[in-house]
């Protein structure tokens, strides 16, 4: 089985520019974190963009789905912002694109302490080898149906909310 | 979804002792990783036992097996030391317990840096919660059938081999 | 020897609010970083406030100046961002307290990898220990002289410029 | 200023080995460690041996006393397992060679999570600069004396214990 990784940003790539003390994007850290983890999974990495989630507008997401439409391969990962991602997720499902697409991200950047980033990228790619074909979001050790799905901005996590009709 | 974490020990949960520059075990650093997760999953976690898995023996493998068995949970994962990961798995699939039941452990202690701990467990518990009922190795980012793995002992990786008559 | 420790904030201390995605300061590292550093020394800790140096005005000034002035301890160690360190500095060895004042401080906040802190922390406590009386900056794994340092603001590091006259 | 540091081996430098789960020596940590303090102090590091300080005999600490005497550098920073560092403080200090030198470790490896080492390298670098000639041990955010110290094994610190007499 062959994946391919998204890279769009988010807090997962931020890092700290010490010289002016904000975030800011460098590069993905995503290759070190697969070496990390000893992955030897055929993984295919591809940066889209580097964005923080809530600078995402429509064309980013028309970016985004249609690079998965037109992937080879049938089973995608997604590094993503958490502000945004269940809009993306959304984007995705309504594409009705027959692949197994998972978005993830993280709450703290992975080049701090106590990031859950490390986590989240294990059970991502393990959800996007498993789970049918839909678009999901992989977050606090669970997986979300793109349908019924949303951050809870007051406690930063992910939680399930009523499907809706499509 | 229920899931219920088998803890036997493994290279996962050793510690350094600074006394006596020796590796050794104090306790199981499962929750505090879950709690780096963010993960919100129902977890039940259990301490079975602390072992290099070099020092178990059948009897060892007998508890693992029975206390899957009497497991209410149709989802079960293990913390495991890799040497003899594989020999477990083995003994589970073969008592056909008709439940997802997935080993993971690491190359690296936890506690350490630059360990493969946290993105093991992350996708262990998201192999646990979608792979249909069987015995699991979760290793190097990917999942393996009780019945056509083993470690390679030189390369520190396990790999798939050619599955065998049951 | 007894050292009293001040805590003035500074990119030392800062955290990354997950909720906001921006930096704050919850509480200070000092006691966890002398633990790590396994540091026997006594040191009286004491927090003074809780800022980003770039906030500091005066009367701050004033008030870090006169706890210096009525310390017991003739060792001082003051934690401090690092963008007007030398202007504190300044303030302190031009009160003329015969007493070894250090300032120190980080690049890269403590909670962060990659945090120059601890390093700085241990050398600081070294040289408060063993400078004769003044006002002193220690950053960069050296120490400079009140009177003439400055931050490169460029390049992130403290060096010596030619001594004023006072 | 610049100061010569001498690397032998001990805790400081010692890795995990994840294929045979025995700790070893690969190389030093020293100039990463440097790096992540942003150190720009002129230092010129030499690695002497790699030894566990249990292992070292009278001639490795002949060989150690003798680099010293050669080193053009009048203050000499040496990182040295904390085992047998009093050994080794005692006979630079009986050699009498009219130089700063100051001997370091850490009790837990640098590579692992919670170690003490980059507060000690941060601390005894800056006691390397600024005693006077004399052989020290910088341990636990203190210095020694070579003629009044020891580790007690028991709690793995260092203290004073009566000065000898010379």
């Amino acid at each position: 089985m062959k994946v391919r990784l998204l890279i769009t940003g988010g807090t997962f790539d931020k890092e700290y520019d010490e010289l002016t003390g904000q975030l800011f994007f460098k590069t993905t850290h995503v290759d070190e974190m697969l070496r990390l983890g000893r992955c030897l999974l055929e993984i295919e990495t591809q940066i889209l963009m580097m964005k923080d989630s809530l600078q995402m507008d429509d064309e980013d997401r028309r970016v985004i789905v249609e690079t998965c439409r037109q992937a080879q391969e049938r089973h995608i990962l997604i590094t993503h912002g958490t502000d945004t991602m269940a809009q993306t997720a959304r984007a995705l499902g309504q594409a009705e694109l027959d692949k197994t697409i998972v978005l993830t991200g993280a709450m703290v950047p992975y080049a701090f302490g106590s990031s859950d980033g490390l986590f989240n990228l294990g059970a991502a790619l393990a959800f996007a080898q498993t789970l049918p074909a839909g678009s999901y979001i992989a977050m606090n050790g669970m997986y979300f149906d793109w349908n019924n799905v949303r951050k809870d901005l007051t406690r930063g996590i992910f939680e399930r909310v009523e499907a809706e009709q499509q």
